[in-house]
């Protein structure tokens, strides 16, 4: 069965208003006048890492894509619960944990429970986390909340995980450290979700490929938005390994992992959003702009581009 | 790497308070003054359930086993996210969650997010749920709150889930449809288990095997526990195809998949716990004592038992 099936047949279920459709990076649950938002991904070996990755990687991992759906609702990180089903020997599972233990610290949440699982013989290592934060003040921006006039934004740079990836596989050859690194250590940033909350309409992360994740904004607030393929923010390591055509930057913007954020919001928010990126250190870009309608289109150099069928990486 | 090990090593970096050491069947984590209980359970195909078990059937267990674990803590559901691995056709995946829904929907539980992750090649079908309950208003009770002079107590009936899955296996023939249904449709009793916290000095799930869990009250709260092997509830079905000496009777006490509750109360909360297992339509026996010193025995007849090694089913 194919993913998005088996989820379209889980929204049958999913009725709750928590759960926002399962169309959001996460879940928002009211409890005693707390709103708590509520994510959980999983990471599979041979799917979302590679066998040989560094065992502390995959740990970071585990933790920094949890951390950024959280990020992207504007949370603070309170509480983590894991569920391992392991494969490995104990040199494997002691480092794993070890690195488990930094990426908390690193990002503020307490590890307080799960599940361990010896998996039978030959199946793959498989990971889930659930990350527990606390909601914004002004509450859990959502996907659905994006307006025709409304900027598109998104922060650092886009496709340098997916070099990395490239790198790691034998794909390209010379690739700097930081494409490899952008892979296997992604730095979702949670105090800019959270001071940026207040002054977006909509916002996600960037998981699954820029051009992706921004479509199911349009979708998810019933607008059309257009992409400045020219304006997607490139790396200098990404320039020293790929070209800056439309095509280089289509594919950017496809590969996904980046774990930035992806946001929209009034032109009249723009000095505030521009004055906080800068606080926090963070490079932002204007990428495109929300209009009536429906879908995602793009442009270069006030052309039309023609976007490929596939606009992002789904597990 | 053995999962004790694993477990042991991620006790290390689990120092906050809401993850009591991960001794517990569940976190306590207070949000704004409400406390939640959190806990996160996981079903491997070929490990907890049998790879032609009835997709409703599995769904209905995966909810079950993290109801369970509330119901031990005296909790009531809210929330529950989900991470499926699957690896199944669309037939499979549909029945899964048509069993998910019906299972939520008896416990009261919403699904509220989770992830879903195709599987590579071979793997086995890989579930894991977050389950997300409030409190009972007196605090969650612990494994680890017996003292000396406390009766031990246990719901319902003893290994009638491990005979089923023996007739699931074809070990045993001609077993009651009562036994395959608590193999594969456990009932916890969560009303129970919120109406009895109040009363118990310790509560937990009986999940791996009833010994096993005694042990490990035994060992959180610092204290002996001795069995009364008679006393061990077993049902009719179970007296259909097993027998009733003090080796089967440690058989059932070891098999695991029983989803009971299982509690220490001082002597006068007695009147109390029977009025309460009585208004809630469930059978209870006390089947021990609370002494100092540390460990589990047993006896029979007032005679001193031999216990196995194995007092369990470790997964």
């Amino acid at each position: 069965m194919h993913e998005a099936d088996f989820i379209d047949h889980l929204r049958t279920i999913a009725t709750h208003s928590a759960a926002r459709g399962l169309m959001d990076d996460a879940a928002v649950l009211d409890v005693g006048g707390t709103a708590l938002v509520l994510t959980h991904d999983m990471l599979v070996e041979g799917v979302h890492f590679l066998p040989d990755d560094a065992p502390a990687d995959i740990a970071w991992k585990l933790v920094a894509v949890n951390m950024s759906d959280l990020a992207a609702k504007g949370a603070a990180p309170l509480a983590v619960l894991m569920g391992a089903g392991l494969a490995r020997d104990t040199t494997w599972s002691r480092a794993f944990v070890d690195g488990l233990g930094l990426a908390l610290d690193h990002f503020g949440a307490a590890l307080v429970g799960g599940d361990t699982v010896t998996m039978p013989a030959a199946a793959p290592v498989t990971l889930g986390l659930t990350a527990i934060g606390l909601a914004p003040p002004g509450g859990a921006p959502s996907r659905g909340g994006a307006q025709p006039g409304d900027d598109l934004w998104v922060t650092g740079t886009i496709g340098d995980a997916g070099l990395g990836l490239a790198a790691r596989l034998g794909q390209i050859a010379g690739a700097p450290e930081a494409l490899v690194r952008a892979y296997t250590r992604p730095h979702p940033n949670l105090p800019l979700g959270r001071a940026l909350a207040a002054h977006v309409t909509a916002m996600a992360d960037v998981s699954d490929g820029l051009l992706l994740d921004t479509q199911r904004i349009a979708t998810a607030s019933g607008i059309g938005i257009a992409v400045d393929i020219d304006a997607i923010p490139l790396s200098d390591a990404w320039h020293s390994v790929r070209g800056n055509s439309v095509a280089d930057r289509i594919a950017a913007a496809t590969m996904g992992d980046d774990y930035q954020l992806l946001f929209t919001a009034t032109p009249g928010s723009a000095p505030a959003i521009a004055a906080l990126a800068a606080a926090h250190g963070a490079a932002i870009a204007r990428i495109g702009e929300c209009q009536a309608g429906s879908g995602l289109s793009a442009t270069s150099g006030g052309k039309p581009v023609t976007l490929p069928a596939r606009l992002g990486y789904l597990h």
